[in-house]
């Protein structure tokens, strides 16, 4: 690097923190989260408000640098937020949830906080991520921190607890993985991935072993039982029904369909004339391959989806050898899947009349923008973070360096169009906190691998998968579970 | 009528009670169900079972014919077979459901009842309408038998409460609708029916007026209050957001979209050019109107879904002023709707590109065929309720009619195919008992309406629908929860 080129980073870099320091949201004096945008060029919308899972990237920035108060005053005040009647009003959020998002409001000169749990978001979306991206932080500031106190707290086991409570619910289908509506997540439209979408599903994986660190046994141990049982069928469902590679394409491709009974190998009817299997033949490499977006009755989408891939990776959910196959794929697809902007949020597009039908004609998500394949500045932490656990770092390096002039020069737009991501969002705000955050955390991140505990996780410990054996297990291939 | 004309229907409704008869199961020397189909020409795979919305016809005949022994049968033997205990596995049935079906197996020369869950179905589906139905049929038997000390044992009053309780659940989102997955009621295959489906709201709402008849209060005050707050808000949510005439559609056709906040107008962010409004605008009746297949985040599914609507009429879900708009409009398109085979499930089949994409390519349900707007005679007697409860007799009498000399010559298939329903369905079953029942329910209920009560529903109570109004009902029209 020259010289200049040097003090170009650095003034980049000066400008980044200088940009998540005046989004900090202060509320009665003291910092609480960041807003999602900082514009002050256009109307704020619902830009002024933190939203639980914008903030994951600002926060981790924060412990990372000591600033453990804004963190835990973040903690604390959403847990305020968190229902926890029972609520018998359906139009009332249910016990446990954690808001999307919050924003101060004043009453008569007074400050509160007021929470979304959806229902001001367009189309009314339900943010089921919220409360397994609060658990996340939490341990993420336990670790930082080293101290559980704060985990400790009543008030925090009983948060726990109803975060668990909702999630482990009775429920009628007989999966490990969680169902939700469209749009539940970070890619909060209708985009086809309404049922078991991948990234709730890897978030749901992340959220059970943070539970199972920080929930007190005694008192719980309902809770801690139903954890223990969930997460191996939940790790070896997805690792067995979800993974793509050639040799699994091949095999699908040549399933019989409506097998009916147990013995059945194509246990969700999928018809292969439902997939590209010619497209895919083509783009797959030989040591390739990565968790599939859904899987459903007669449903296995076959699109990338980024957030789910990386954090499988970094919370342990893939397997060793498919950590290694996703990242590779990742490489050798570089072009496609990073491109010009770290990182596509899905790929391909979907296009045309599945475009039409699956997004129900949203003139936001036409095809390779915004969440139907544009490129998301944040997903770069994510992708340092699985560089880091994989041994890639030098693909964490090369997005780093990739995105650092444009952004800034960009204004830290919220994402990128095309199919190589070289143009700014259509309707992109600029200076969006977590552009700016997942930069500087990416950038954190190679610099400082020390830091990657704060989000990773180990290997399932062996005395919780062994306990997998104990239940049927039906269908799930045991060597899958590890 | 002419004489021999009389004759043959006299000799058609004998052969139908024998073949109702021939289809009793028999376990352990007792009545308790009848076989999904009786075709000895053919090999059984899973019709040798009693399936639980199978048997509904077939029940609500016995109780008609004074046959209570059947049904009682069947109900404390079904009620067994429901999951008491809180399942920590997730690969086992949550507490409360009631199986897609049972069979009568042989160990060591002794009869067991095996139940199905979905586990042994084709692609897993989740049976999420037995549940359901279930209680639609003890409220049958209580009303029949004039003797409620069924329901009143403590057996029942536990299944009653625990279904309650699976349907009541804490959720993620904030409807008083029920989230499902794809397949989870009489369209069993994916049909794009993920997420709010009318029918399972239809006979979630008949179901929670069954409780609200039967649960003893004393002991179950939280559940009673539960059911007495979801009753008049999720009855307003579908009369308000699932209702299409051309006043609405005109309203839906000029919504903007995009809007943030508590006041947007357009919910569900629907975008109007993803509804084929072109269609509707030509195919809509002046005074016909219709409740919609699903709703959610910018989804709105325009499909005609006759079981939905149908019991929508008879549970007394929608306004005395929808039920009769929903009949003028069969009546009116009676061409599209019941054709030569009452009637069609949906209507219009999904073709092209959109078939492929929300069936995934599913060869059994081909545009026109199966559940993709094929016709169903198990339909004859919901059409036949309804046109009671709407003073439409002529229209149950004509169905009766039309199907009567067909269905015999046919042997009875499961469903007939194409636009007019007159081929005989590509893989339908012969002799399959619903399509008997449906028969015969239809030909009894027209014949003595004083039998509608057994599964038709009064005006909600207005001690029930005033307290809607204790809570934050959002945007429902309070007209509307009438």
């Amino acid at each position: 690097m020259q010289l200049n080129e040097v003090d170009t980073s650095k003034n980049i870099e000066a400008e980044a923190w200088q940009c998540l320091e005046n989004s900090i949201l202060y509320y009665r004096g003291q910092p609480v989260g960041t807003v999602a945008a900082y514009d002050s060029s256009v109307e704020a919308l619902n830009y002024d408000q933190c939203f639980i899972r914008d903030f994951v990237s600002s926060a981790l920035l924060f412990l990372i640098k000591g600033r453990h108060d804004i963190v835990r005053n973040f903690l604390e005040e959403t847990l305020k937020l968190q229902p926890k009647e029972r609520a018998l009003d359906a139009y009332k959020p249910g016990r446990g949830l954690i808001p999307a998002s919050f924003k101060v409001i004043s009453v008569n000169g007074e400050e509160h906080l007021e929470a979304d749990f959806g229902e001001h978001a367009i189309a009314r979306v339900t943010p089921v991520d919220s409360c397994l991206w609060w658990l996340i932080l939490l341990r993420a500031y336990v670790i930082s921190t080293k101290d559980f106190s704060l985990a400790y707290q009543p008030e925090f086991q009983t948060g726990i607890r109803l975060i668990m409570e909702i999630c482990l619910a009775n429920r009628f289908d007989m999966y490990p993985t969680l169902l939700v509506p469209d749009g539940a997540c970070m890619i909060d439209r209708r985009m086809g991935i309404y049922g078991h979408p991948l990234e709730i599903q890897v978030l749901f994986f992340a959220a059970l072993r943070v539970a199972r660190e920080l929930l007190i046994c005694q008192g719980n141990q309902d809770i801690v039982a139903a954890i223990d049982n969930r997460l191996p069928l939940l790790c070896g469902h997805i690792r067995q029904h979800y993974w793509i590679d050639i040799n699994r394409l091949n095999a699908i491709y040549r399933f019989k369909s409506e097998e009916y009974g147990k013995a059945a190998v194509n246990l969700f009817n999928i018809y292969a004339d439902s997939l590209p299997y010619y497209e895919l033949d083509k783009w797959l490499t030989k040591k390739g391959g990565y968790l599939a977006g859904n899987v459903g009755p007669s449903q296995l989408d076959t699109r990338f989806f980024s957030l789910g891939n990386l954090m499988a990776v970094v919370s342990g959910l893939s397997t060793e050898e498919q950590s290694q196959a996703i990242m590779s794929l990742i490489e050798e697809k570089w072009d496609d899947l990073v491109g010009d902007m770290p990182m596509k949020i899905s790929y391909p597009a979907i296009q045309g009349e599945e475009y039409r039908i699956v997004t129900g004609c949203d003139p936001k998500n036409i095809p390779w923008s915004y969440h139907n394949a544009g490129s998301w500045p944040v997903l770069m932490w994510m992708l340092s973070a699985a560089a880091l656990k994989t041994q890639k770092t030098h693909l964490a390096k090369t997005a780093v360096t990739i995105a650092a002039t444009r952004l800034a020069e960009d204004e830290w737009p919220e994402y990128y169009d095309g199919k190589k991501g070289r143009l700014i969002g259509k309707q992109a705000r600029k200076y969006q906190t977590w552009t700016i955050t997942g930069f500087l955390l990416a950038k954190e991140l190679t610099e400082n691998p020390s830091h990657l505990p704060l989000i990773s996780f180990d290997k399932l410990a062996p005395e919780i998968v062994s306990r997998a054996c104990e239940f049927e297990v039906g269908s799930i291939d045991p060597s899958m579970s590890l």
